[in-house]
């Protein structure tokens, strides 16, 4: 009898591996270790909550632990916490109610995830004071703000956490600040596309702080103020979201070989260093679609499928995890606001290319039509190859089309091929000429 | 001096050459013969009009004659036609107020369009009896709703017209009829997409009478009635929709090839068979991206790019006409859909591939966050190769996605590429796996 398929964690990748791996290949037991008690949830939902669209924190959970065992017949062990992991021997150590195990594997997954960062902010451990990772903190934000009706919040950090909790707190009624040490809020998603954010997030009300570090909070038991530079600002609640790091210490201390962005290096199979030993999701690099290179995109459809396809593949087939193209897309406000591919100049050169940019003003629908909106539109190519690397779209709609943009990075086209792209044209949709057809030709313009 | 540029026909193929022309070699004459009023109409934007969405027709106009003439330099000659071409002198002989005249040309341009296909019913020269091509079409309609106030409406045929009219007039308070020969309506949307849309239709009240052959149209001195076999139906006003035929008689006159689809054969240039005659728009074939042959699907952007395309050659930069994959979109009340590259078995069977099709209704967000909508797909690929073929949607809302396929079916995707696209995911725009993507899994499944 084949030894157990054993998983490091409950969340995306953990979670899609049992389920698929139990599909196929339903007699080999498959083990899910998760220190928490949450399985299996929409972490990018947590934001909605707080603002009040989801009206219990259990509505983001798509499969409960009951359904994961009665239902699917995984042994799903929370409150279990992986501790060592020994490829040699093919085990893992576990603790559980102060009791260590061993369990032997025939595969193992590593779905560790990844955690908030926190800097050594000066009261940091104020009342008050939270990130934004997993549900018992989502649930702690929720009761923080009902219970306390905070007046004024500080976020520190303007990435996604960023600009959707400024939208969820100022739904609650609380005066928002969002504090940013870079120049521009949403990094990944290029300047063009941050500008227009930035300025909707001002209309919305929101105070917002550019280039701006945070040293510390002020506060006697619960937190009071921010400190910046030469200033304090009222803050009672702060919201730190400053990015994440993988957790791969585990993964680290059993010698797996972790790559140059920190997470840990897989092959197209999700496969590491070792045999038998796989990592899918926030703790593991995939294969950038555009620059070929290793790449580090926490998000929850890399980890979704990375685990369903290791689920296929120890379950005898074998199944690439697929690539990233570093899709995201973000609510702010009235807005949304897209990205897919390399937009940043310095990445494209780093990776070899030169890239040749535009930003052009369009609508999503032809001028007569009633309900037009502005779309903003960022296209990048290569200026020799004229290959498409990437995009930014902003407007109150249609920044789905990110995703046209994704499957042509991906496709490797070149901006002629995207500019001669057949897209959807019907007035209550779209102009003739749809706002990526549009950046396409005048993009091909500039590459002249 | 170079032999001016001359075109026939100021409709989107037309506009778009000679803009695009007078854009790249200004000192070159432009020549557009048009033999009505009109030029550069959005006419997709008809049925809006009709429906009070759009105050003035005159706002379906992108650019106007004068603008043309006085900001272009486009020596645009409206209420003329073109009645002969002579592609060995190169020159077109033309009528205006009674007279006629020679011109020369160095290259040309057809862009004659495509007319409404009128069946010879019984009575249909009855007044209220309408097609819906021509801007004076969309004008006499608007009058006569306006000023016979009618109480019940018939179309004849279920297509694009017939469900945007059936929108537009029961907005204007008619009662509905819809008449369709086959037993579907949009027909090249596949049977399961226009499934969805029928039962919409039926919801909003339109009365749906599939393979159901209209046998004439009765009344006195205006349209009364809709005859059907054994059936006389109410009908104060008739619109007659069941497609369109190319308008290529001058051009086969000439000696000019026309194509298998009947529309003039061009490669990928748009040039037809004779060197410095060009086609393109509703008259004109191009090439289908999925199948490589010629395909004739007269819309908007096809003629759009096409003209566009040609006035660059004809100005020194061959550049291609850019294939179709048959995208197309119509809302129907309350539903968009849309649908893209081959979705009709046969159709595909007749260029060589073994489709293998599902269908599968999802949702546009995630069960939790506020406003789902569901969304049907309809995604094909061919057994053998696993390539994408085509996809069809239906739902209220995200219908825009189809030009992810279009992307895919374009790029030759196998579905395992589609799935594995790296497509937006947060909870205000999308399921974590977006819909097309589910689908690209469900139909992988069946592939295996």
């Amino acid at each position: 009898m084949t030894d157990p398929f054993v998983i490091v964690g409950g969340d995306a990748a953990g979670m899609s591996a049992a389920s698929k791996a139990k599909r196929e290949a339903p007699d080999r037991d498959v083990l899910v270790f998760e220190k928490g008690e949450w399985v299996s949830y929409a972490g990018c939902g947590m934001p909605y909550y707080i603002k009040g669209d989801v009206e219990n924190l259990e509505d983001l959970v798509s499969v409960t632990p009951e359904e994961f065992r009665e239902q699917r017949d995984v042994d799903l062990r929370t409150g279990h916490e992986v501790v060592a992991i020994d490829p040699e021997a093919k085990t893992v150590t576990v603790e559980a109610d102060g009791e260590r195990f061993e369990q032997s594997y025939g595969d193992l997954l590593i779905g560790t995830g990844a955690r908030a960062i926190v800097p050594p902010f000066d009261g940091i451990d104020l009342e008050g004071v939270f990130t934004l990772r997993s549900m018992d903190q989502a649930d702690a934000i929720e009761d923080y703000v009902s219970d306390h009706e905070p007046a004024t919040a500080a976020i520190v950090g303007g990435g996604y956490v960023g600009v959707e909790m400024a939208e969820a707190l100022d739904e609650r009624g609380v005066d928002v600040s969002i504090f940013e040490m870079l120049p521009q809020t949403l990094q990944p998603f290029g300047e063009e596309t941050a500008q227009v954010v930035e300025e909707h997030l001002r209309e919305q009300g929101v105070d917002l702080h550019l280039e701006t570090a945070v040293q510390g909070f002020a506060g006697s038991d619960h937190v009071e103020a921010v400190e910046v530079e030469d200033d304090s600002v009222s803050a009672d609640l702060v919201i730190v979201g400053v990015g994440v790091a993988p957790n791969v210490e585990l993964a680290e201390e059993a010698g797996i070989e972790i790559g140059e962005t920190g997470a840990i290096a897989t092959d197209e199979y999700g496969r590491t260093n070792y045999e038998n030993v796989y990592a899918a999701g926030d703790c593991a690099e995939v294969e950038n679609v555009v620059t070929g290179e290793p790449d580090h995109v926490p998000l929850a459809l890399t980890a979704n499928r990375a685990g369903r396809a290791i689920g296929s593949t120890v379950s005898g087939e074998p199944t690439e995890t697929g690539g990233t193209a570093g899709t995201a897309i973000v609510k702010a406000f009235e807005l949304g606001a897209a990205r897919t591919g390399v937009i940043d100049d310095e990445r494209a050169r780093e990776a070899g290319f030169d890239p040749v940019s535009v930003t052009i003003d369009t609508e999503t629908r032809p001028h007569y039509y009633p309900g037009a909106t502005e779309l903003t539109v960022t296209l990048v190519a290569d200026r020799e190859s004229n290959r498409v690397l990437g995009a930014g779209l902003v407007g109150p709609e249609g920044t789905k089309r990110i995703d046209t943009v994704a499957t042509a990075v991906t496709s490797g086209l070149t901006v002629t091929e995207l500019q001669n792209l057949d897209l959807a044209y019907a007035p209550p949709f779209s102009p003739v000429w749809d706002p990526i057809l549009t950046a396409a030709k005048v993009l091909s313009g500039r590459l002249e």
